[in-house]
C-alpha cells in the first residue's frame, strides 16, 4: 500500500524541491533538528520562540542555524499558496561524504515544508482523551537531552505500541522510571493549585509549549515547578495535560484504567496558549 | 564551502537517483536501518553476514526488509560501472504523511549507494593507529542496543571532538562507565591469549566483523568473551584492536598517553577477515 501524501510546498534551502540529497547528513545520521508549528492565516504562529529553540538546538548541534530572514522568506512563500496548515522547519548539517567525520566546513540544509492543517475529533478539547503507557523507555542521554533533534526512534517505537484510534496519545517514561512527555507533547500534572512538568535534561524535549506554560504560569500566578516524578505520582494527580505546537492543550481524562473529570487548568491555558506570543 | 562529492551510483528502490523524498521516514525520523561493506572486483564481501544483518536490524524496528535478491540485483547494477569501492545499503519504513502514526502499511524504502574505496594511510595496518578516549558516552537503550540505526548522533558528536589527522579513531564508553567501541568500529581487548569484546545489549553496534572475530577465534580455539569492562581494564589490556566492514582490522598503538608495541593477534586476524566468508 502507498500512502497518499498531499501535495503542498516543499522548499530546501528556498527552492521548490520534493526530495532531499542522499549526501544530506539528516538522511545519512540524523544529523539535525526541527521544528513543527502551524501556519494560521499566512502567520507563522510564536515564530521567534521557535526560531530561537532551533537556533539553540542547532548550537547544541554545533551547527550554524541559517539566520531567520532565510525562514521567513520560505514561510511568505509557502503562505502565498497555502496559508493554513502545518510547516515543519527542518536543519540539518548539510551534505557531506560518507562518514561521521567530515562536519568541518558543510553547509547547513535549510527545509521548509507545509502539511494540510490536522483534524482531530473535537472531543479531545471539550471532553480531554485516552492515553496509554508506553513500553518504549526514553533513555537517558544529557548530550541530546532537551533536542528536537532527527533521532527520534524511541518517539517511532512508543507510537508504534498502539493503533487504536481512541488513543490519542501516549505517555513516556524514561529508563530510571521518571515519567518524561507524551510521545509528541509536553506533559503537566496538578496537584491542587500547583503545576509540575519533568525534567528534561536527561531526555526528552524542551518543546516551545512547554516554556509557554511555565511563563504564562508565572505570569498568572499559578505555581510551577520543574521535577522528577513518577508514575504512580502521575496517577496520583488532579489533573493531567500535554501540549505542542500542533494539538494545543489536551486533557488526559483516561490512562489505562485511571479516569480524570474535566480538569480546570485546562480550559484556562487553552485560550492565553491559542494566542499568538 | 561546499564538499566535492564524486559522482557515484546511487539507487533508490533500483533506479538511478540522487535525492530521496522529504516523506521518506529515514529522513524525517532516522528511521531505518544501514549497513556499510566493501565492493571488491564487483563482489559485496561477506554479503549473506550483512544481508541477515540487514534483515534482523528491520525485524527489530518492525520493518519489512525487501528480499536479499533486490539488493543482489542493484549490486549487480552498480558493479558493472564501479566494481571497487564502498557500498552502503539503507532501508527505511519508507513515506509517510507527517507524525511518528501512520507506519502501517508503509512500503519500506531500499537505497543503495557508492562511494570510492577508501585511502587510509599504510601505517594504520603496518604500525597500528593513535586513538582517543570520546567525551560523549553511549545512551543505555537495550530497544536500540545492537542495532546499525539511522540514528546516529551519539556517534556523530563524538566524531567531532576531534579533527587531529594523527588520530584514526575514538574509543566510545557508555553513560554506566563501560568500554563500548569506537566511534565507527567494534573493539576487542587481549589479555595473555584471550580475547574479549563488550556487551552491546545496552548500546552500541553489534557489527558483522565483530561477529565473524568471535567465529574465528572460537574456529581457530582462541577464548573470546563477550563481557563488561571499564577504561582502566582496557589501558591494562596486551593488545587492543578495532574492526569493521571498511577499515578491516587495526590494532590501537597509542591511546593518549598509553602506548602499546605491536601484538601478535592483530595480524594473525588481519588475513582471517580479509577472506570472504
Amino acid at each position: 500500500m502507498a500512502f497518499h501524501v498531499a501535495i503542498t510546498m516543499n522548499l530546501i534551502n528556498g527552492i521548490e524541491r520534493n526530495a532531499i540529497s542522499l549526501h544530506d547528513r539528516g538522511w545519512s545520521y540524523g544529523d539535525g533538528v526541527f521544528r513543527t508549528l502551524l501556519l494560521r492565516g499566512g502567520q507563522a504562529l510564536c515564530w521567534l520562540r521557535h526560531y530561537s529553540k532551533l537556533r539553540d538546538d542547532c548550537a547544541r548541534l554545533g551547527i550554524d542555524c541559517p539566520d531567520a530572514v532565510w525562514f521567513e522568506k520560505d514561510l511568505r512563500h509557502i503562505a502565498t499558496q497555502q496559508p493554513d496548515g502545518v510547516i515543519r522547519i527542518t536543519v540539518t548539517r548539510g551534505n557531506t561524504p560518507r562518514g561521521y567525520a567530515n562536519q568541518q566546513g558543510a553547509t547547513p540544509t535549510r527545509v521548509v515544508t507545509a502539511s494540510p492543517p490536522p483534524v482531530y475529533p473535537v472531543a479531545y478539547q471539550a471532553q480531554g482523551i485516552r492515553a496509554q503507557l508506553c513500553r518504549t523507555q526514553l533513555a537517558l542521554q544529557p548530550a541530546l537531552a532537551g533536542i528536537k533533534h532527527l533521532n527520534r526512534l524511541e518517539n517511532v517505537l512508543a507510537r508504534s505500541e498502539w493503533n487504536d484510534p481512541e488513543i490519542a496519545e501516549g505517555v513516556m517514561c524514561d529508563t530510571a522510571g521518571n515519567v518524561i512527555s507524551g510521545t509528541m507533547s509536553n506533559l503537566f500534572v496538578v496537584f491542587g493549585t500547583e503545576l509540575m512538568t519533568p525534567d528534561v535534561t536527561r531526555c526528552g524535549v524542551a518543546g516551545v509549549q512547554r516554556a509557554r506554560v511555565l511563563e504564562l504560569a508565572a505570569a498568572h500566578g499559578i505555581p510551577a515547578k520543574v521535577m522528577a516524578f513518577d508514575i504512580e505520582r502521575l496517577l496520583g494527580a488532579d489533573e493531567v495535560f500535554l501540549v505542542n505546537s500542533i494539538i494545543g492543550i489536551w486533557q488526559i481524562t483516561a490512562l489505562g484504567k485511571k479516569v480524570w473529570r474535566p480538569g480546570k487548568l485546562t480550559p484556562q491555558f487553552r485560550p492565553w496558549l491559542d494566542m499568538n506570543d
